[in-house]
């Protein structure tokens, strides 16, 4: 039988990228209860806000208050975005220990999402890592559209190679590749891993995987074949795709833990407190959970002829 | 790279196990215009049917007349359930040119589902097999429960392998492996079918994944890996899990046609009438579309800043 990752570091994003995408701004309060959920289920990584301006981004205002009033528990790290170095400052002063940067695979994406070229992208964070470099504080960078990009089509394993490249060069510890708009499938998805792991060491490399078109497991699957063992989820799935309003968006974190409990692979984490943390922030935002795992433990159990 | 199998055959079963676990009887109209939508997107296979008691089932009422009114296309099988030797005369009669039966990988599940043994069970339909074969009729054989039980929990492949086998050997010319419970992963699924495949040719082996977990594309792309080629789906993923009310149940044929096509693998099925067909039929039936494909495709297309 194939060798698989014998631990996997999930990377929780509902707190940031779940909900920044989420049509109805949150409390901080419950925000600061989501997180602590989270940690409570057994999560290590939390990104859990961002620090991009309130006028752009309404749901992640007050991130700075967050990070003050967040019980922070040992062994978490509590990472939040950081667009420019007005961002990084602002999370400096926040008492931030990780910071993230992203840039996209596809030149049109970053135009249109960001109002620059990739190359200015990446001149716009070098100081960021810089300077994140000059207090201790560790950088993760993003790749966007690396399986498809909504105005360019299909994107080859060619153009993301050089981005997450330079991300690392520049000082990311860690390149999270991301199919934003989550049309990736199990070949496409081992073959970009194949490409850019010739510039990046698959320790570093993260897989950030929608389920906008419901194959984002199969991709996870096939990314631990390629012994890829870091990969961004959201509770409940929380976070839309902001391409297609009703299509669903981030991989649901209980549905990936199913599967590596499933595969016997290690991640610290409890699925029913998981689900817990789910049905929690789902109740408080009046949505449907996003999570099949989740639907499926709560839906009642009637036996019946088949 | 892995090799994968060059084609695959999807078996549609949503005008069967799909609409027998639909809350809402539809007319027969209805059901033929799924059947020959389903036709014109290109499956090859089709579950039409199934010859038991409208007591029992009353969603399946009117097969015989079904059958007798079908527009039927050249090249495509189409089948129904025989339960029994009643059904299977009623479906003799109506001229059927395929069968199928089942059995249980778990005698809790048997007990309760059809009141007898595993054993009863396939000297039930020993007759029918033998019947099937006088008169030129191919059977398919199932059999449930395989990667875990309702009753009983944790379901071994050692307990599948015997039941697999006694179809295998009594007759049937494929055997499908079904998930009814959706609880299997892509372990558990490749051990599953390397199991089986010590007595049932890999050729004549299917997969019958529930996505209840969300776990079935990542079992079917696994069970790719283990070079299995025929799977079982259900257009806009009709046919609830009639186990947990609520959680969903049968693999979407969109979302399986979307991973094998990004994968290069044959189907000679067309997405885009495949989704035109699940559409119509969730009109009909007044229900969400269960395909993530489907929803995206539907979903406005709204770019947006992430």
């Amino acid at each position: 039988m194939t060798s698989l990752p014998k631990q996997v570091r999930l990377v929780e994003v509902s707190p940031r990228d779940g909900l920044q995408n989420e049509k109805r701004p949150v409390a901080i309060e419950d925000r600061l209860r989501l997180i602590d959920d989270l940690g409570a289920a057994g999560l290590r990584y939390i990104e859990a806000g961002s620090f991009v301006s309130p006028q752009w981004v309404p749901q992640m205002a007050g991130s700075d208050e967050l990070f003050a009033r967040l019980s922070r528990r040992p062994g978490i790290t509590y990472a939040a975005l950081t667009p420019n170095m007005r961002g990084f400052e602002a999370a400096l002063a926040a008492g931030i220990e990780e910071v993230a940067v992203f840039a996209a695979a596809s030149e049109s994406f970053s135009q249109k999402n960001i109002n620059c070229s990739i190359a200015e992208s990446l001149d716009r964070f070098a100081p960021v890592i810089e300077a994140a470099g000059q207090h201790g504080i560790r950088v993760r960078g993003y790749v966007s559209c690396v399986l498809g990009c909504p105005y360019e089509g299909e994107i080859r394993p060619q153009q993301v190679m050089p981005v997450a490249r330079d991300l690392y060069q520049a000082g990311c510890y860690e390149v999270s590749l991301g199919d934003t708009i989550g049309v990736g499938t199990a070949g496409t998805t081992r073959r970009l891993f194949e490409t850019v792991a010739r510039e990046v060491p698959r320790a570093q490399l993260a897989g950030h995987f929608h389920d906008t078109y419901g194959q984002a497991l199969a991709n996870i699957y096939a990314s631990l074949l390629e012994d890829i063992a870091v990969f961004d989820s959201s509770v409940a799935g929380l976070g839309g795709c902001p391409y297609a309003s009703g299509a669903s968006g981030n991989v649901a974190s209980e549905d990936v833990l199913y599967l590596l409990d499933g595969l016997g692979v290690e991640t610290g984490i409890d699925l029913d407190r998981l689900i817990q943390a789910g049905v929690r922030i789902c109740n408080v935002l009046g949505r449907d959970n996003g999570s099949r795992v989740a639907r499926a433990r709560l839906a009642s159990s009637t036996p019946a002829c088949s």
